[in-house]
């Protein structure tokens, strides 16, 4: 006797079964389609890399989480830990083979070895999608109207709430705060989660009790300012805040009227608010930022984020390459649609399936479902017989058919004909003498 | 200054610059598309694992090429190296979740430190799709039937080579050289690489002059038979070699005769044939195998193939779990598709892009794209504005565009109206006065 080997998984790691992977597929292609339709191409890079190259940028936190190892030629090598970093490392390596602006998504999973308690996964997919080799205010707009579509798409309304982190940088200096600007970004970034008196005394102590009240005056979240303003009062208010009118605030200044010209004030279900309290915590972002939340589910938090940078290869690359990015929190997302009951997708992929009453005839069955095929409608076929033609001898049939999520099953009779009785197996019903083109029908009427 | 560090990739990876992976994502989601019409469901598995699941079943050759190491936990991990260990796992891990048969597909990375000088990569996906949980000769038919949908989808001809493992093992019982099986189908299976006369050599060192004579006259290879034979004669004359009627020729007879119900004897650029020959190189199959080769390069080697097997997940699981599997060798198939002009997909994802001739009219530039949009035509938008309206000035957006692989350009003119020019980049000819409806009409004429 041999001994089992006990299957299971790697904490922090997880299988997809059928229906969950099911909508994770169904979810990425509704936002694939998306990206395309704005003319973004996809790439894809190695999983594992030099650990030099993936890690050149990361801090000490980064270092701990990345699975690291030596590998079979005792190479120091790395599983990618997010997009960026690869994408920055693709870009300084063919940038004689890409034309610019360059508009890339890219799908795909990252490690990371984090604390797998609090319902984080060790492995999960990312969706990062960029303009690069741009400047132009309207390629930050175009990733704000993508968001929108995407979300348009899914069928579900959302806030997005952009700023200029330059702008804010350009009020620190207004303050004399500049130097401290990492520090009161960061604290900035966790107003929503820490409460204002927590981050107030989180700001005096960075930068003084007068300073600490007025940044939190430019964010609006001191609740003095920002409640209940248009888009041009804020832009107004932080404009003078900082100083006056510089670049920044033209450039938000034209991504509001663009808005205007391409939405004529018809935002639909999805809106942009500027909110000067969106910072971002990664020193990386040097533009406009953004976020976005659902309106039906904000608190589960940000699904869409990102912003502009200014160097984007800068650790491979004389060159400098700015642009501006943005990744889709595909687990946060799917966990919010399923929650709003808008996952798209079912749990079985075929509607109506063939069932088999006699196992020769299982020649016959499978031209039958190709017919189905054909016309556009996915179809099973059952291979193993029932005991006789009876149908009551299908009764196991049906069982099978329904906890897989079919909703239809074809009962083809003694001998396969051009008509046939077709199950409604949610409604319990038969429906007998249909055609292929009837049976069709039907199931294409009942899917909408 | 900074010390740049050289962007590069580890030996055996590689990048899929737009072009590439626009073609591998166009060829998949053809292929899953198939796969879907059959009602076959997709599940995911992670891509490490405890060594000790992934490794339990793997010999010496193997456990050398595979991606192995401590994580950060200390626990001992490895990549997976194909897709058929995990699933082997999960099926023992969740029998009690799934509905058998349970018929699913899953294309995924796999990693492999191979000797890379061979043109043979470190990374690549696979793509399996197998049916278990049913002994039916219906589900051996359905895979066949399924890789022949998977070609004609593809618009590839094919022929489907296929044989029975255990009818082979019955010959080999008649001429008493069943211990010697695996050496000797082992041998068999690289009759088309190494010749006739070396395999013959290499039969008779395992089981004498007289039987490897015999064995290469089962297997249509010495030319004595097999040449012209039609599926009957094959049939009957391999029952008869292996002492007479048995379950495993019934099993060829129903699927021959499913063949016929279903096809008429019309089997279009995809044909079957059953082939002696065909023995597949592992121990691991007991049933029905094949090969898949393309009518037009023959000579690139199966681009499909698999077989029945009996015990799934015996290394995991005490349940007997048969079934039948196949994977598409999509590297391959690329490369033949590539050769053949057959590729689905382009280099650009949209046809058409709204050229950039003021800034200012950005938003007003996405509103009109989105109206190709939604006549489901891929539109971009240029975000960098020429230097005057004159249209002299665009012949950089041209050229960008045209270099991206875009076949049109909207020049929207003075002010965006509800009719244009459009250019066409590949005649360099421009079509005035159109309307959205009128333009979307010529791209998608011209598409087809």
């Amino acid at each position: 006797m041999v001994t089992l080997i006990e299957p299971r998984l790697l904490k922090g790691f997880r299988d997809f079964l059928p229906p969950a992977e099911t909508a994770r597929r169904g979810l990425t292609e509704k936002i694939e389609a998306t990206f395309r339709s704005f003319g973004f191409v996809p790439i894809d890079t190695p999983a594992l890399e030099y650990a030099e190259i993936l890690l050149g940028k990361g801090g000490g936190e980064t270092e701990k989480q990345v699975y690291r190892f030596k590998d079979n030629g005792d190479r120091d090598v790395a599983l990618r830990f997010d997009l960026t970093v690869p994408f920055a490392r693709f870009v300084a390596q063919h940038q004689a083979e890409l034309y610019f602006p360059f508009k890339r998504y890219h799908i795909g999973k990252v490690w990371r070895g984090e604390n797998a308690q609090r319902g984080r996964y060790r492995e999960f997919t990312q969706c990062d999608f960029d303009i690069i080799g741009s400047d132009s205010p309207a390629a930050d707009f175009e990733i704000l109207m993508m968001i929108r579509a995407v979300m348009l798409n899914l069928g579900v309304g959302a806030k997005v709430k952009f700023n200029h982190r330059g702008l804010f940088n350009r009020f620190l200096s207004h303050i004399g705060q500049r130097e401290n600007s990492v520090e009161i970004l960061r604290a900035v970034d966790k107003v929503a989660k820490l409460g204002i008196a927590e981050t107030e005394a989180a700001l005096a102590e960075i930068s003084g009790d007068a300073n600490a009240r007025k940044i939190l005056d430019f964010t609006g979240a001191s609740g003095n300012h920002g409640v209940g303003e248009t888009f041009e009062q804020t832009l107004g208010r932080i404009t003078e805040m900082s100083g006056g009118p510089s670049p920044e605030s033209e450039r938000l200044a034209a991504i509001s009227r663009f808005m205007g010209d391409a939405l004529l004030g018809e935002t639909g279900d999805v809106s942009f608010v500027l909110d000067p309290s969106i910072t971002r915590g990664l020193d990386y972002y040097t533009g406009v930022v953004f976020e976005t939340f659902l309106n039906d589910l904000p608190d589960i938090g940000s699904v869409c984020a990102g912003g502009r940078y200014d160097n984007l290869a800068g650790l491979y690359s004389k060159n400098r390459i700015s642009g501006i990015g943005s990744a889709v929190g595909l687990d946060r997302l799917i966990a919010a649609l399923e929650i709003l009951d808008r996952l798209p997708g079912g749990t079985g992929s075929a509607p109506v399936a063939i069932a088999c009453q006699k196992l020769e005839d299982s020649g016959l069955y499978q031209a039958l479902a190709q017919r189905f095929r054909d016309a556009g409608v996915p179809c099973e076929v059952f291979l193993d017989a029932a005991e006789s033609l009876d149908t009551k001898h299908l009764v196991k049939q049906f069982v099978l058919a329904e906890k897989k999520g079919l909703r239809w099953m074809v009962i083809p009779g003694e001998k396969p004909q051009d008509t046939f009785t077709m199950r409604d197996l949610g409604a319990r019903k038969n429906r007998e003498g249909l055609s292929v083109g009837e049976a069709v029908k039907i199931i294409l009427e009942e899917r909408q």
